[in-house]
């Protein structure tokens, strides 16, 4: 079934310009519009991940099934069911997931995959490894080693305070960490992948630099055990699941198909989509206009104003028309983030029918998201500022995890 | 006047079929003949080792230059002269050099660097770095990673079997020693280098697997004292030089392209032409024949048969017609191995006239290098059986060296 899946390639380099491009640098949906996220399963080859297996998680880890899962912010898998049933049996598996340290400003789009993997972590008590790709943002971001690294370490209080538990959780930073066990593992990786793979899989070209071409392996690695010794020896080969945004699928695209080959089990993957941007959801975020996101470090007054100034509303133009019509759900970016961050299904589906027949306006939603917005800020805020600098060196050092599995 | 040497590409895939080619795989002479060196150091942009160099190292030094020298092995360099005036300055230097261990069984030819990087070593008093590319060979040999360091180990028991000292000498494996300082430097060369010029360079297709395009800021980044903070960090920024075969050229062309725009001295090197085959000198020796070289396992029965009847003369069919016009000393393996490592000038002088001019016969030269040969080699044996693992371990311990400059 999944023979195929592995050889299909997604390419910048392949792309008509008006087509839909989505790989780790760049997510663009087709003629501005919005993501076709059911096109982006056929073409990666991934699988929807469907209510039955939503239940399954809730049967299994006898807990509610996180509200990014409940509301189909991850959708897409690659053989999640393979690790339920792995779990089902008794058998060991482990979380792996990263962060390419670009900017010390992380929104909230950014806490999504670590906020849901603390689920993971908690709902079925796996271990966990967390990738700082300051390599990978030294070569495309064009920082200095140096800076690249202080980013990861700014980025792992970040992380740590999203509540991970430190005695299943090690983080690491590739210039830290990259040698050993780990290398050798990407040297057999890259021994099984050809240059013509990785220019279909990532549309690199001629002018790119060889840091880019060498870069695939670092990430693929972390999805065996034995790149990590310290943790894993004697462990019994344990499966790996890596939650993450879809836009990163090609480096486990490649890393399924090599996986086989060098002996190791493939990788189960379970993908979100992309968190909009305030503006309107036509993609991810820009780095590069603040006031495309919600930033963790933003404070009540400046949550207020973006939501206000910037949240692109599905309300009518007058109230009258809206008390007529009711809001287009579809569009409205407080619906959408309420949908991210609203815990309460009951509220939340109140919310949806009372603004989307026009009894509710748009200033009223926008309010009661501004107070969800700013509770989380601000709980992120605290945890932040209590994380030392003792503790992301007690997260960062190379060190068995005794109790892991416990 | 280095202004465009770097650029200059020398790939498999540039040359038609029947020119030379000399690249870290491949040596192959035009037309099956012999290697045009002056065309190389014209290829390459490197300088003829002149004989003002030598005078120079003999005056600095204050011992004879090495037979290497004296006799042309090392023939050309770049920027040598440049390593000797640092050196009559005071100012520091070190030596790289390194192997790729793809085989246990070592020839005569690959002693030649490691026996001529000793001599610099003892003369200048300077440390050492000696790189076993062990990921190269697993990559390009398609040898496993366990056995690609078995024989790095190997290996390195030959290479301490000369002679270094282990107060100057650190001795890595890629396999242990990437990571950290090392891995950053790699990353920022690799910043530098687009697959355009490595393609250029070194003639990788897009068939080739990414860790050969991955691997040459491997190998660039030993000539900068960063990669090696144990032994140079605030040893101001010592300059490096590397005795080297000439088809490692390549590599060292990329670095110092990319030196200067990391703020890093370019290294310097000095390069030997290829020890002949006993078949002839077509090129280098091929590790698929073992009748083609003498091996520093081989025994004195092995010697003297090998030389007596693979060893290609230049003498004449008959004993008649050879009194009558002598050898030809071009073309005669015996004279040119004697050239390698027959100290005594006044000898070989003597045997070159001598057998010229046909008073001596092919017999009687093979008879006088069996006794050379065999000394070597029973010399390498006894040494390298003196080489214990725990010397291995000191010497590729990653320490200080505290009186490498003394």
């Amino acid at each position: 079934m999944e023979k195929k899946e592995e050889t299909q390639g997604q390419g910048q380099g392949q792309e008509p310009e008006q087509e839909q491009v989505v790989n780790p640098w760049e997510v663009s949906a087709k003629d501005g519009g919005k993501i076709d996220y059911d096109k982006l399963i056929d073409q990666f080859g991934c699988q929807r991940l469907d209510q039955s297996l939503i239940d399954r998680v809730h049967r299994l880890t006898s807990r509610p099934p996180h509200v990014f899962l409940r509301r189909g912010v991850f959708f897409a898998h690659r053989d999640f069911n393979d690790i339920l049933d792995a779990y089902e049996r008794g058998q060991k598996f482990y979380l792996y997931t990263g962060r390419g340290p670009s900017s010390e400003a992380l929104h909230l789009g950014h806490l999504i995959p670590f906020m849901f993997t603390k689920y993971l972590q908690d709902a079925f008590k796996v271990p966990l490894v967390i990738q700082l790709t300051d390599d990978e943002k030294c070569m495309w971001k064009n920082l200095s080693v140096e800076e690249s690294q202080r980013l990861a370490r700014e980025n792992a209080k970040d992380i740590i305070a999203c509540g991970f538990d430190i005695s299943r959780t090690f983080i690491f930073s590739d210039f830290d960490y990259v040698g050993g066990a780990f290398y050798q593992n990407m040297v057999r990786v890259a021994k099984c992948v050809t240059l013509n793979k990785v220019t279909g899989i990532f549309g690199f070209s001629g002018e790119d630099h060889i840091g880019k071409i060498s870069f695939p392996p670092i990430q693929a690695v972390p999805s065996f055990p034995s790149s990590f010794p310290h943790i894993f020896q004697g462990k019994d080969n344990p499966r790996c699941l890596i939650p993450c945004a879809i836009d990163q699928d090609p480096y486990f695209r490649m890393t399924r198909d090599v996986a086989p080959r060098l002996g190791y089990h493939k990788p189960a993957l379970i993908e979100s989509s992309f968190f909009p941007a305030l503006q309107g959801e036509t993609g991810k975020m820009s780095a590069s206009d603040p006031n495309s996101a919600i930033y963790v470090t933003d404070s009540a007054k400046d949550i207020k104003n973006k939501v206000n100034k910037y949240a692109f509303s599905g309300g009518q133009d007058s109230i009258e028309k809206h008390r007529k019509l009711g809001a287009n759900l579809e569009v409205d970016i407080p619906i959408k983030y309420l949908g991210f961050f609203l815990e309460d299904d009951a509220e939340l589906e109140h919310i949806r029918t009372e603004y989307g027949a026009g009894r509710m306006l748009t200033g009223e939603v926008k309010q009661r998201l501004i107070q969800v917005l700013s509770e989380i800020v601000e709980r992120h805020g605290k945890a932040r500022a209590a994380v030392t600098d003792e503790m992301v060196d007690a997260f960062m050092a190379v060190r068995p995890l005794p109790n892991m599995f416990n």
